[in-house]
């Protein structure tokens, strides 16, 4: 069975695409997912761009919207433009990687997007992590204190090394073997690299 | 008949696969293609990036090349890595500016690129432009004169001024009535699009 490494960071725009499309099609691939959220603003900041990677661009970031609305459309995904960017997604991304660890990444991730990107419950908020968890029968007050533990802080620290190293600069990433796909439009594409494999 | 404008960047590297591609698949679709060359550099530099989008972020220039060489193969196109990185293309562009008030500007952007990529015979050489117009039996030396006169510098102006205004960010560009779409990977959808309209 191929697997694929899945790295994002919960504040990207082009990720909601990717959250909500990848496990179908990895699914009728054959291929595991190994979801690897990481901080992308670290990464970003060390090149030299701190206010990520389209905000300084008007025309850019105008485009942006505009286009992740018609390849929401063409995928048959909600689109509704969020009130809040871009959201603080530290907190969500402790969880993310401690949700990883004990293997329920996938549902919380999607969870996560959905309450964000179609009731407009933005990521970073208590609404968000809230209705997420308790959705998924855990309980919020326990989850945030795990993920707040040195330990786990630590372990997001490692994983956007990680993601660093293996030369990530953008979200969604998708990495099989040695091979590197950025963006959304090349999820097909790295699936298809991971089963050839 | 539906019409596409195709607005270029003679440096840009995604934008070889898309001159290879557009004309024929256009051809198959019915549309008309408008072909727009100007000056990405100014447009960048406006933003704050004088260095263009790659050459400051080593990890993102790294991944370009090896994604450029993967989209190659998956259309079929060859690919060798240009020695010449980023290309001077100004007096290019003027006779591209000058070969589209003409209608020759496809073959002579194909045939420019064909050299560059191919034989590498780099974009802004005059053994680059002198072949590229020499294959079309046009005439070098007539040809630059005309490309270099006040009124042929200031079209090329004019028309990255309109690149701008219409926002344009990147290239390649492809505009359908009030739609822009950026990057060799919308193609298919900017064709679809002017198919729809």
């Amino acid at each position: 069975m191929s697997t694929m490494q899945f790295w994002f960071e919960y504040g990207s725009t082009y990720t909601y695409l990717s959250v909500m499309r990848i496990a179908g099609l990895a699914g009728a691939r054959g291929v595991t997912v190994d979801w690897r959220p990481f901080l992308l603003m670290p990464i970003l900041a060390a090149q030299g761009m701190h206010d990520g990677p389209f905000l300084p661009f008007p025309s850019k970031l105008r485009y942006m919207w505009r286009d992740l609305e018609r390849r929401a459309q063409k995928h048959g995904l909600p689109y509704h433009r969020p009130s809040t960017y871009p959201p603080n997604t530290l907190l969500t991304a402790r969880v993310g990687v401690l949700a990883a660890s004990e293997g329920w990444c996938q549902a919380f991730t999607e969870r996560t997007f959905e309450l964000h990107w179609v009731k407009d419950r933005p990521i970073g908020t208590e609404a968000n992590l809230a209705a997420a968890l308790t959705s998924l029968g855990k309980d919020p007050g326990d989850v945030v204190a795990r993920a707040q533990t040195p330990e786990n802080k630590e372990a997001l620290r490692a994983q956007t090394e990680r993601a660093q190293q293996l030369g990530v600069f953008g979200s969604p990433s998708f990495v099989v073997g040695e091979e590197l796909f950025w963006g959304d439009d090349r999820l097909e594409e790295a699936l298809d690299w991971a089963v050839a494999a």
